[in-house]
């Protein structure tokens, strides 16, 4: 038995989609034991909503375009194979923060795997409380509930997965990986495309609920982003030269998480921070971290089985670290940072 | 400039408990800024709460007694010299989890410190999703919101200083310290008689915030626990062989509770970590430790900086626990878990 929530509009999608050389009004109604009046308003609800359906006596119906929109209804007959992620996928024209929105649903019981989408955020988060910005239209501003039963690390684990997933994604539209930027970013030629904000709710020994937050900049034109971000941010339509299907993307993105998280549910998590490893370009480089108010320097040596970053101070030590922000140290950086360790 | 919550009522109370000779109308209505008729009706109000306040021409008005009540008023007048926690102090009757409560305020934006206590409560937690016994008038019932911006092992120490402090507070009543099962049970004579129940809200790098639940029996009788937790709870009344006034008692826990996460804040973690570390009455024996699906067998050597304790298995090999469930092994059980261990 399978909870995912189906919805007539998901049917009638799902039946436009499988059979592109059209159904007839007949079949969907015998399928969806409707009558064919019933079939025929949802149909032109969906072309209300932006979807372009042909009627012909021969052919039936036919869908013959989708609208630039996120459609909870469509990405849900899209996604009818996976484990654990989008059984549930609400979407929002418009919200403060989706991690909020998840986080509450979270509070009030919603299952493991609910998706929730905004077309825009008026305060998206970044790490650290940082403002993360999500316009209209230009990216995939959304979020996951996650209910693992597990140890804190295992958020950790959860996170990783989510920028392997990002990067398995991209790579599909860029012909080309992009980069990890330790912990959590993700960057094509030293610009910032996505980023994963994992925020949980624990004891100190299990994790409650954990809140995936992803925000994937798709079709951003360099003039889109505000002043301080230009040459700093790129998105996919940058990269790719053309504009990127949005609900193709989502569609994509979440199968490639569900895929992901599932590999970290049965224990295989090896073999995703292995991928990890070879995609994060801050192992092999000279970076600074900074935690709050301490600061640790050195040598990005490798990554641990649980996800931190092993760091080798000038003394030889190696420092394990958890989070914080990282710096890749150019040649003159380093210079001074080894005479003043010197001194 | 101090952000306490400062009512009427706190302030009459704060008057009548530091001056028990008796204190004026004439001397309350000037300090007060209010006429005496708006003094008497507020007497009147601390009088259908209980408090037994006399009235003379010549001594004017005396405190005599106090209800067994919890009462914020009462508590913020006698916790005037707090750093952090309670310049906010709410009561309920009765609630489901003080920490759910504690838990929703933080999300609304309220200040640290606060504390939420209720007289009972229909869903108390303990660790592990497990059920509190939270019958009214019988124990505290609390939670303290915190705010650390701080990496996530804090959290670790919050729950350690609140161990300590409540061994610190049970041992001015008992005449002796209680125990600390680690991580963080309260044991006297092997029965429990407090527990703490830590929540963080976290990105996984940074504390958003975190709620410390505390239980404390204060005045259980044996008859009081349900049959299953006979022989395994306690509360002070039953060692002290008298019952414990609950608001006393509250008062001087907060305070210390107070200044151990002073301490904490200030980085004087290791003073607590020294004190709870005679205190754990797990360190030196032969241990198991489940943690969902996993479990370890060795010998608690010690606890690290951070409160993790270290297990020595039986290769010598030192793992590092963070939470659990611990269970000590008594002689039978180590021999069969040595012998399995040999095969």
């Amino acid at each position: 038995v399978d909870d995912r929530k189906v919805t007539v509009d998901s049917l009638i999608l799902g039946a436009l989609r499988t059979t592109p050389d059209g159904v007839s009004g007949i079949d969907l109604s015998s399928k969806l034991g409707l009558t064919r009046a019933a079939v025929w308003a949802h149909i032109e609800e969906l072309r209300r909503l932006g979807y372009e359906i042909s009627a012909s006596p021969h052919q039936g119906y036919r869908l013959l375009g989708s609208p630039d929109r996120l459609n909870p209804d469509d990405l849900m007959c899209r996604l009818t194979s996976t484990r654990f992620i989008g059984k549930d996928i609400r979407v929002f024209q418009k919200t403060d923060s989706t991690n909020d929105i998840v986080g509450q649903l979270a509070r009030e019981g919603v299952p493991e795997g609910v998706v929730v989408f905004a077309e825009s955020q008026a305060a998206g988060r970044g790490r650290l409380g940082r403002r993360w910005r999500s316009p209209e239209g230009k990216g995939l501003w959304f979020s996951i509930l996650l209910r693992p039963e597990m140890p804190l690390e295992f958020a950790t684990q959860c996170t990783i997965a989510a920028a392997v997933a990002i990067v398995n994604c991209a790579e599909t539209i860029l012909g080309e990986r992009p980069e990890i930027k330790w912990p959590n970013d993700v960057l094509f030629d030293g610009k910032k495309i996505a980023g994963v904000l994992t925020e949980m709710d624990a004891e100190l020994d299990r994790i409650n609920h954990v809140v995936l937050g992803i925000g994937l900049n798709v079709n951003f034109d360099q003039k889109d982003f505000p002043e301080e971000l230009r040459g700093a941010a790129s998105s996919l339509k940058e990269i790719a030269g053309k504009s990127v299907n949005r609900m193709d993307l989502a569609e994509q993105l979440l199968a490639e998480l569900d895929r992901m998280y599932s590999r970290v549910r049965d224990g295989h998590f090896t073999q995703i921070a292995n991928q990890w490893a070879l995609d994060c370009s801050t192992v092999g480089r000279f970076v600074r971290v900074s935690q709050g108010d301490t600061m640790i320097e050195g040598h990005a040596e490798m990554l641990d089985e649980s996800g931190a970053l092993l760091m080798r101070d000038q003394n030889g030590r190696i420092n394990r670290v958890m989070g914080g922000e990282v710096q890749v140290l150019n040649s003159d950086e380093l210079r001074k940072s080894r005479n003043t360790g010197r001194e």
